[in-house]
């Protein structure tokens, strides 16, 4: 095997994106499309509430690993972004909103009783997988935000005309996130086209940009399968109320 | 909190199993029911390959952070039924049999290329459960044991009577496992009530059990959204070829 240029690198990287990423998920068109049940937008909601809680756990676990200062410093202001300079700020807090826009209990939510197991075990690979692989795969395994901005515009817009249970403060979440998804991924890819030289290297790099589809795609299928295909929901999970499934 | 006595702590665990034991999963009902395509009983058995195979590591988990010597060497048995005493023996290679007969290629089972992602995490999820929580956790967590002699027979009987592509020799694996089982889960339950004393301790025990019953639960969603509910197959999983859907 020879390695590709870094240039090629970045195609194979855009390629799988087109492939895999869940914005091509069936549940993703529900929910954009207007065709979730608000018991469906709040399923999706308290279970992407895990992965967002995460997501600094994850990215601590990173930096943990991590002997260059510099990186540690760059990765530092995602951590920043997720917790907030203080209480009530940064994106859990923003992602909280829009758990109490769709009235659930926000004590509920962040208690994790009616997360789907299927959730937890895919966040909690995420988590695992960035603190036990190289740190290039660890780097390259959040180049998904190479595609988000364009999923979260999707979102921001399919959801604010199609459900009038959502609000523009409720989205707030959404509309912070592109600008710092496009600085992340950016630092994220320049990385990975920097250090992954060897075909065994980039072959890794692609790998782990699988893997993190992966793992958002099969949080996807667990909601589709609990919540829109009938009569799936596992036993202890959320369960809306019957008259709310509709 | 109040301490149950152990009775009452057997009682709740076996409460456990009626109620969220993966026997009254749908995907169950239909496999033993003979309900199954051969493609669904080979996506089945090609997903719970990486269960098998992960059995041992998880064992060795548990023996690895275990101070006491008389745990470790009767755990030390499951080690011998799952890899076997020499190559070709145990229970892996009785699981390969299976896939064997079901002319599954038995490179591509073992490569994990057409896995479930849904499968590798929830699998793993229960590999790093053992191996980061309390011993009495780690314990606790192989209690699903206690109830598989009566799902093994229902699926023995039930494979037989249903399936022409199925014999007894290719169910080889499920013929040899109960009496383990039942011997296994007779120790497990016996040191979970022996030390589980105090409500706190004994809620950490029924709260592992529901992990495990939920590991196992998962896996069978991820079947029944990717091979049952039509056109679910997330990227790169075992596709199986058209004509064999029906």
């Amino acid at each position: 095997m020879r390695a590709m240029s870094p240039d090629e690198l970045e195609m194979r990287l855009r390629q799988i994106g087109a492939n895999r990423y869940h914005r091509l998920h069936p549940f993703h068109k529900l929910l954009h499309g207007g065709k979730c049940t608000k018991a469906q937008v709040q399923a999706w909601a308290l279970n992407r509430y895990y992965y967002q809680a995460m997501i600094p756990v994850k990215d601590a676990g990173l930096i943990a690993r991590c002997p260059d200062s510099d990186i540690r410093r760059e990765w530092r202001r995602r951590l920043i972004d997720h917790d907030g300079e203080r209480k009530g700020e940064g994106g859990i807090a923003r992602w909280l909103m829009l758990t109490d826009g769709l009235q659930l209990d926000r004590d509920y939510v962040v208690s994790l009783h009616g997360l789907l197991p299927a959730t937890r075990f895919a966040v909690d690979a995420y988590v695992h997988f960035v603190r036990d692989k190289t740190l290039l795969e660890a780097i390259a395994s959040s180049l998904t935000e190479l595609f988000s901005p364009e999923i979260i515009s999707e979102r921001l817009e399919g959801m604010l005309n199609n459900y009038d249970f959502v609000s523009s403060q409720t989205l707030a979440y959404f509309s912070q996130r592109p600008p710092q998804a496009e600085r992340d991924a950016r630092f994220a890819l320049d990385y990975v086209k920097a250090n992954a030289l060897t075909a065994g290297a980039q072959d890794s790099v692609l790998r782990a940009l699988e893997f993190k589809c992966d793992v958002l795609w099969a949080m996807l299928d667990a909601l589709y399968h609990a919540y829109v295909a009938p009569g799936h929901i596992p036993p202890g999970a959320f369960a809306p109320p019957q008259g709310d499934r509709q």
